[in-house]
């Protein structure tokens, strides 16, 4: 039974929301971004593992999206999105044969940092009659995948240039350690270092005789500040679709641009301070609740907070003077949009008080 | 395409996998605790959300189960489990009619901490022409929901008592605290504080005219402890059935009786010591990441450490001699079973080496 329609009251909580007004700016002001720099826009669909979204920020311009397993990828090439960037290393004959079932029906580019990997894709393309793109990861300070920038990275592009049937198309880094930056001038300092190491590692490359076409750089936090640097050529922001309450503490989102929020009700109120609600971590996650109280803000209540997630309760206590009852709803707005969503089946696109449509999270779990 | 029969090698990665063997002697293990002390055993079956470990559980000797929401109860009525408690407070029309509709199908007894959630249920009991039992929350540490043992419940136990429709059947803790726990000596205070103070309530409430049956007492940490007390009736643990790495860290698990692991590839060595595999806070969640390394053993290989997850990535480093390669598969033991789980929806059933069923994790995600 759909609920589109419905006005918010009748939902049943919890519930995901995702307030549609918000996402379309979001997904409008990141193209702008995009286009006035004149790179090409490559979203992460891992934040919201929605094919409509996919198509939504097609739509509103990005030359194509990029997924974090294949198996993410295999759900939106079902629903027609066609131009992909697996980012990801895919290791392993399984995952070879399904990316040759996926390249029959969409472009797709894989990531790897390792000639190892690049050997198994190899062999795939040979087979398939054609190079396989593929982009190099390079570690700008993650310490994940990649190595560093520099010769150790134009080296490994060179190796793996010689694979046959691959294709070095281009390097690509996502400076997941930026959402660790402490301020917004240490945001700015790590995506600077990020985007200038890459741009030069791709001269470098280019210098031993690459022809790379793309440098490719990630994360939200970074990619206002990276699409403006000569040289980059696709960002590939996820969280921007969404936000979440570490965008607003970085200083990269307002609060009136966090779209997703999970919508509970108060269940119990133990004592005159304490309240509990019916959305815990495993409505929420679990993630950065160590950095400790208020790491999931209550929109539109700073006098309640939230101190502390147990798998379906969530506890906080009164820090003002507020009325606080029991059947109350709050909603709540997560640390990290894109452990959230995964946890849901179905989102609700709301608009003006109402659910507009529902937004199926078709890509959650996807994790193979 | 089920995969029952298949070798572990054929599985895609990453896996969750659940030791049939080791899972069939946790059952045993905990169902013969239970009846050396003539308690009965509740499991709670929000660790593994599939009705057929739910099933097997009451093979072995279980008199109901422990459900966390009214979502995860209607599954388990759904595959015919016919004796629930759903050991949250409902609160909202919807929920009443919900679980008006499950009582047709199920004996439901409800848990609660206040007089405002027992009328909503009052009136349920008042349409049906009946009480509805119900167990009355106690805080004995953990500081969620409930008030503290002695008058103050006793007190909240007589309210609720009055309230028509509805029949207080007995109380109930959790003593969700005891994982934090930082030793055996430590958790066996938590455990019997636990368990007196529940114990004495009992008795004050019953010595104020309220006939409680049922004093009921959860957690795995703490149930061997809980069941050897004279007054406890009923045991809900939840972990036992699966186990990880946090019951091991406690001491109330040994690694042999940890039955679901991550299976999981190698896909990166970026430098000589540090490796990267397939599987991270999407596949295992981020629960206790915080506690640092280690938090995440790898099965059988102590030379190897995790040291974070990011979304779908494990990274670690080598700490002693041992070869790792690409492609090498390693089985990674979940820190807190019940949030790994939940991001699955199929589980791999394993024995000897091979699949020998597939386990679909039914009540995943039903968090409403």
């Amino acid at each position: 039974v759909s609920l589109a329609g419905a006005d918010l009251a009748e939902l049943d909580t919890p519930a995901l929301l995702v307030d549609l007004d918000v996402l379309e700016a979001n997904l409008a002001e990141m193209a702008a971004v995009a286009a006035r720099a004149a790179v090409a826009l490559r979203p992460h669909t891992k934040t919201h593992k929605s094919p409509e979204i996919a198509r939504m920020q097609v739509a509103a311009g990005a030359a194509g999206i990029t997924c974090a397993k294949l198996g993410e990828a295999e759900v939106m090439a079902g629903a027609g999105l066609d131009d992909l960037l697996v980012a990801f290393p895919l290791v392993g004959e399984a995952k070879l044969r399904r990316l040759g079932g996926l390249l029959e029906r969409a472009r797709v580019r894989v990531s790897l940092d390792s000639v190892e990997v690049a050997e198994g894709l190899g062999r795939l393309g040979r087979s398939l009659g054609r190079d396989l793109e593929v982009l190099v990861e390079v570690d700008t300070g993650l310490h994940r995948l990649g190595r560093p920038p520099g010769p150790a990275t134009a080296e490994l592009a060179a190796e793996i240039a010689r694979v046959p049937g691959v294709e070095v198309a281009g390097l690509l880094t996502h400076a997941g350690h930026a959402y660790r930056a402490g301020s917004p001038e240490a945001l700015r300092r790590v995506a600077e270092r990020e985007v200038l190491d890459l741009v030069e590692t791709a001269e470098l490359c280019r210098r031993a005789g690459l022809e790379l076409r793309e440098v490719s750089v990630g994360s939200t936090p970074t990619a206002r500040i990276g699409a403006s640097v000569a040289g980059v050529t696709e960002l590939r922001p996820g969280t921007y679709a969404l936000n979440d309450a570490t965008m607003v503490r970085l200083g990269v989102a307002t609060e009136d641009r966090v779209a997703a929020t999970v919508l509970a009700t108060v269940v119990a109120r133990p004592t005159a301070e304490r309240f509990v609600v019916d959305a815990g971590s495993k409505s929420l996650s679990s993630d950065n609740m160590a950095t400790g109280p208020g790491w999931v803000p209550v929109a539109g209540r700073p006098d309640l907070v939230l101190d502390f997630l147990s798998e379906e309760h969530g506890v906080g206590h009164r820090s003002g003077p507020g009325e606080l009852r029991i059947g109350d709803r709050l909603r709540l707005v997560p640390s990290h949009a894109c452990a959230c969503v995964n946890l849901w089946d179905l989102a609700y696109g709301v608009r003006g008080g109402r659910v507009e449509r529902e937004l199926p999270v078709a890509a959650r779990g996807k994790v193979a």
